[in-house]
């Protein structure tokens, strides 16, 4: 989590610099085109023409193409940093696969609320310093969540049968799949949303005794 | 299914031109590169380069870019297409669950063949007439799952609390995130990872007494 203060200090969040509402717009932008016409096929020039700007006006919000891309992965990475490092901490009271149910809930929020900046995070490859950083608090994030899988199966939670690895893998294959297909004004609210990947994930679609009395 | 006949010529399906030996080494190169960089910052020369080739090399073998497009997603696409179009031919003795967990099993395998080509396709975003055909192919194949999955649960051997169209998009969500992680010479071979998706997608990770039995 990235956290600053602004010039009168009074406990702005997570920012880098002093972005005003320029910048803020430069990157919704960026990050819409990135998406778009992909990062490598998009240069400084197609993003100033997408504003209506001049390449020197751009300059002079932002250091270049790399620093708007880092800006939008952490973005999405302090968010998804941050429930999982909840998630990951052994609380009173709670189990892991209460926990792991949580995680899964709030991963969906965080997509929808970030769509654009999460959409490009997972295209992210590793082709340069600023998405190999990305790849590794990634990992970061992949590794908590399979730890948190193996903690719920230990537990006697969930089914031991399938490699705890495997389970984390898919389970957030699902919901990452969200950035794909999830249209804000579609027929599904958020909450609908959270309630379908919990119930598929968690007591499948077949029709079971338990799942139907859940 | 890519099927084509040589020079003898009896019953070619779908395929543009006669491609050989060399113009498959090409069109895998291609897929590989579009990958990697992204289709739209990939140029014929960068292709001529990553074969070691002349760009009048390339072009006695194929038109251009968007030729090697198109053939990519048709590897894909017709794998995809012919799996979802046996499992929605109602037949004799079997129900809608079973041809849904059957176009399931396959979808996986289908992936772990064709990962290169079932990549570039789950990228496309509709920046051609190539691209845009091949997001109607992968239209109607969502259309067709998504009437699997209300069949399944008209016949009542699903829940029917979650809408079955974003069951549908879970569902197939999950089983398209493998082209981001699988790694054919990693952990899991195709039988482990397809029995893990429908482990977890119609029994559900919770242990539930059903589940148990299974």
């Amino acid at each position: 989590m990235v956290v600053t203060t602004g010039p009168e200090g009074s406990a702005p969040r997570r920012r880098r610099g002093r972005p005003g509402h320029d910048q803020a717009a430069i990157l919704r932008a960026a990050v819409e085109l990135f998406n778009r016409k992909g990062y490598d096929a998009t240069s400084m020039g197609d993003l100033a023409r997408e504003l209506g700007l001049t390449k020197p006006a751009i300059y002079h919000h932002v250091a270049g193409k790399e620093q708007l891309l880092g800006q939008a992965l952490d973005d999405a990475l302090d968010e998804l940093t941050a429930a999982v490092a909840e998630a990951s901490r052994a609380q009173e009271g709670t189990t892991a696969y209460e926990r792991l149910r949580a995680v899964v809930r709030r991963s969906v929020e965080v997509l929808v609320a970030h769509q654009p900046t999460v959409t490009l995070l997972l295209r992210v490859r590793g082709n340069s310093e600023v998405e190999l950083a990305a790849l590794e608090r990634r990992r970061w994030i992949d590794d908590r969540l399979a730890e948190l899988v193996a903690d719920a199966v230990a537990e006697g939670a969930l089914r031991g049968d399938v490699p705890p690895a495997l389970v984390s893998r898919l389970l957030f294959g699902m919901v990452n799949s969200l950035v794909e297909w999830y249209r804000p004004d579609g027929a599904y609210d958020t909450a609908t949303v959270a309630d379908a990947v919990t119930a598929l994930a968690f007591d499948g679609l077949a029709r079971h005794e338990t799942a139907r009395s859940n």
